[in-house]
């Protein structure tokens, strides 16, 4: 069983198949890799599990392959990392004509997508998901990076892929915590554009988590479904695309202030969304029982909805870097309503200090 | 005196503007830098002759500005140069509003472009280059590069500039063999394209030589005319632009070989352009005495047509390594007349090899 939704990106435009058994099926690559050199960039995670069936895979489709095998963390997603990537190619001689294609999470995504982007200026990649939290979010939409040690996400481009194949499979050998970090970005799609996708998600959660397939794979195809629709809108994140950060500004400032890597993405995420709809009703955008709804339902997926303890000029320090700021203001995605996500630019300071304070 | 060409690539089209006193006029910038922050990436070189007065210029625009200053030469077109820049950069809080002017020659140009094109996934810059063959070359068409230690230029991508400000002035410190070198890129334009412009290139070989302003105005004038042509018909490089490169695939050979820095990358392309023409000849394409008319036209300006010796081997894997070859195959750009170039692709290796063993 699968499906194929498509992102408009006019001739960037690309194709995200949805479903089981998909890194096995040699004809969902071959327009492809036939006759190319297919790089497979991952990590020593997950290259044990699945890089030889999709060797296999690509080879049957008519490509020579090349493994390249990165150390696996987020704490990893640095220039050195990528210059792995460079070194191995060039050594390999890779040409032009060379596809890269991402097996792994968020960390091998942002990495293969940034090598694609910047190789001899641009060769093409392909991205296979294998965690909840990339399959929903990181894999769709060509934003690529690496992390600068002085703030995340801050050395990039965006470069979109050639497809995206978001195999179920690949998730079976996922740990809980990592799933439910995926959950958290799931919910966001309700959150800020579909009330009844976050009722379904409601309905559904008990299924979702004991990783029901049919459940997961419309939980995968809807968000993916939202994210394309925003992204054809605003493909350089110049104004709706933002309401892609739902809970991220906060989400953002916690990760950074416990470390790369102590707190998983979707955990921040999900105590970021859960501060984004209080600070949303405190502003009378929505009711605090809306505010509670979500937070419940964040809480059923076992999901972190208190942020650390921190000081509040460590909260805003934090905020004020985020790459949405615009001089010096820090731009906010609150709710308008369960379902309808709102960008703030310009957040007002004094409240949200206040707010920060008793957080 | 002044002309302003335009590069038609729809929504990433922009002007060059040619001609004297440009640094000094603000309403040049005005609508590229009002409000923003520009930081101004220069080099230890140039930085105390024109990055004050161009400071001057973008404050009268209405920016705040910052300069960053990088240590000069192609040994320094590396990752830990580009670092230099995202460091500052990061350090200044600068956002997404920022716009980065590129003021040096190639190096800081190709630099300050992929810095623009990766700081926090793309912003503006604006290229004004203090080299001739920086402006009739690098600065005009949006490849962006920094070299890996094993391979020149191979990380980079493709980002427009939002103008390109070509000013005589910052050419009258140029050393002499410099100047001589980007004299080579503009026989380039004439060989591959314009008989009638090599025609007068030749007629006004001593003016040029002598640096006479009008001269020079025109030269380069002519010269960016025809990359905006070539680039706006292939942006990113996937048919004619390869004709940029004529005395290129050889030229970058003898650079590697020579290891860089030893010849300027001008000198190299002469040379290149001196054995594509023979070569040419050889095959038949063109009459001897076309090749021997660029031959004596690049020894007029003072540049070398000879290459050093060293084994076919060597330059066959230098000659391999470039980025326009495609599956193993050597593409070379030759003559079909003086003043049409020609892409040819899978370049025959034995007469290649014969010609390089006798060359």
């Amino acid at each position: 069983m699968s499906a194929t939704l498509r992102v408009e990106l006019g001739d960037r435009s690309y194709d995200i198949h949805i479903g089981t058994g998909l890194v096995g099926r040699p004809a969902l690559f071959e327009k492809h890799v036939h006759g190319r050199t297919a790089a497979i960039v991952t990590n020593d995670t997950v290259a044990p599990l699945f890089a030889a069936r999709l060797e296999g895979t690509l080879a049957a489709a008519g490509a020579r392959t090349l493994r390249i095998v990165l150390p696996d963390g987020e704490a990893r997603k640095t220039w050195q990392t990528l210059d792995l990537v460079f070194e191995q190619l060039l050594r390999a001689q890779a040409d032009r004509g060379t596809v890269l294609v991402a097996l792994g999470g968020g960390v091998v995504g942002d990495i293969t997508g940034f090598a694609a982007a910047t190789y001899q200026r641009g060769i093409a990649h392909l991205q296979i998901p294998t965690t909840l939290l990339a399959q929903v979010d990181s894999s769709v939409g060509g934003k690529t990076a690496i992390n600068h040690p002085l703030g995340k996400n801050m050395i990039g481009a965006f470069h979109q892929p050639g497809m995206v194949v978001a195999d179920m499979d690949t998730l079976a050998t996922l740990p809980a915590r990592e799933y439910a970090a995926g959950l958290a970005e799931v919910v966001k799609y309700g959150a800020i554009h579909d009330i009844e996708f976050l009722a379904w998600i409601e309905d559904n959660a008990d299924r979702l988590l004991r990783h029901d397939t049919a459940a997961l794979e419309h939980a995968v195809r809807r968000s993916c479904e939202i994210k394309a629709l925003i992204v054809a809108q605003d493909e350089r994140e110049s104004g709706a695309r933002a309401l892609l950060n739902f809970g991220h500004t906060f989400g953002h400032a916690i990760e950074s202030a416990a470390g790369y890597g102590k707190i998983l993405h979707g955990e921040a995420v999900a105590t970021g969304m859960a501060l984004a709809a209080k600070f949303s009703a405190r502003a009378g955008r929505i009711r605090d029982a809306e505010a509670a709804r979500l937070i419940v339902l964040l809480e059923r997926l076992k999901l972190p909805v208190t942020p650390p303890r921190f000081p509040v000029d460590v909260w805003l320090e934090y905020m004020g870097r985020d790459k949405k700021n615009e001089g010096g203001r820090i731009t906010l995605i609150l709710l308008d309503a369960l379902g309808k996500g709102a960008v703030v630019k310009n957040a007002p300071a004094r409240e949200l200090e206040s707010f920060l304070s008793e957080a």
